[in-house]
């Protein structure tokens, strides 16, 4: 499998994740999302995925985006190693969790959207960082009240799920954008106890080729 | 079932959708976004989902909130009148182009965001219209760019998928924010289609007891 992602996208670190918590083998494609206008807007990135976004994971011949969609791919070809629960209520809220931050946080702040803050709406550094702080705020907010229902060593109770994974991977985000994570007690345990697994590990971005740090 | 929703959230319409698609019986509970602050903040509504945000499902005592993994639960639970094709593969790029519209187009117009730009940035309903026309249309080329490759009488093939579902309820939303969508023809062809279907008819805005039209 070849991954097409870039060592700081949120998204791409999930994949990566899942990929390692699983032993899959993959080769990283770097795409540089700033140099250049951005590499995902060039032919050879936006055939593969129109929307220009990564990560965009291929097998073979077969083409995916949307890491939550190539990771529940990844789910149903390699189930060795879930990541979801079985209990069909409980992989919801897991899946609910994800979506919390993969629809209500990530997108808000992503690359893209800080651009046209700045470029198109001339929004100070200020006023963007307000921006960033209140959506990942509110959106850490809500998720730290529904740890105190299910979590255990992890999200829920104490296997890694999907949930862990974009948890790991938004607080990373939030940290590189100096949201103050300070009253997030569980948030901060489980994330920390996340990174301390291997997989985790692995898949940080400042342990990618294409990482300048 | 008890599901929490909006007569205008399109989120709350994708899983009207698939609940009817799949003929599960439901109570719907209107939850109303704007009257009293929102009705989402009061205490009564953010014990269920701590995210303020509808849709909700309750199924018996179990809640669940994103109505993506909710319409995935119903896919777990009533398993007939499948909204996901059986191929892997096919199935994952299903869920990316649902994905594509969750995460890449209705997070960044949904109806807080919209009260952001307006109150808090003070933004003219010029710019605000910029705004949402530019993520809009964003998504919408990309996705009409992936029908040209797997699309027939809807987004995958011949039969009903989430995709649908997710691409319905999107567009209902630009239609209600004046985005243009004249240059969508496979868009188009496919909602037209979709909507001549009792179960879109019926999860229609307007067709909900607590529409004001």
């Amino acid at each position: 499998m070849k991954l097409y992602g870039y060592w700081r996208s949120t998204a791409a670190y999930r994949v990566r994740i899942a990929l390692h918590l699983k032993g899959i083998e993959f080769e990283s494609v770097p795409v540089h999302l700033v140099k250049n206008g951005g590499e995902q807007h060039l032919k050879q990135f936006s055939t593969l995925n129109p929307n220009q976004l990564v990560p965009c994971l291929l097998d073979g011949e077969f083409t995916l985006n949307q890491s939550l969609a190539i990771i529940d791919y990844l789910e149903d070809v390699s189930p060795q190693v879930a990541l979801y629960p079985e209990d069909k209520q409980l992989k919801a809220q897991v899946k609910a969790l994800a979506l919390d931050i993969a629809c209500e946080i990530h997108p808000l702040n992503n690359l893209r959207v800080q651009q046209y803050l700045t470029a198109d709406l001339g929004l100070s550094d200020e006023k963007k960082h307000d921006w960033v702080n209140y959506w990942m705020t509110k959106g850490f907010s809500a998720i730290e009240q529904q740890l105190q229902k299910n979590s255990g060593l992890y999200c829920f109770g104490d296997k890694v799920t999907v949930a862990d994974i974009c948890l790991v991977a938004q607080v990373y985000n939030a940290v590189r954008f100096n949201v103050d994570m300070s009253e997030y007690t569980l948030i901060n345990a489980i994330v920390q106890r996340c990174n301390e697994l291997p997989a985790f590990d692995k898949a940080k971005p400042e342990n990618q080729a294409d990482a300048v740090v």
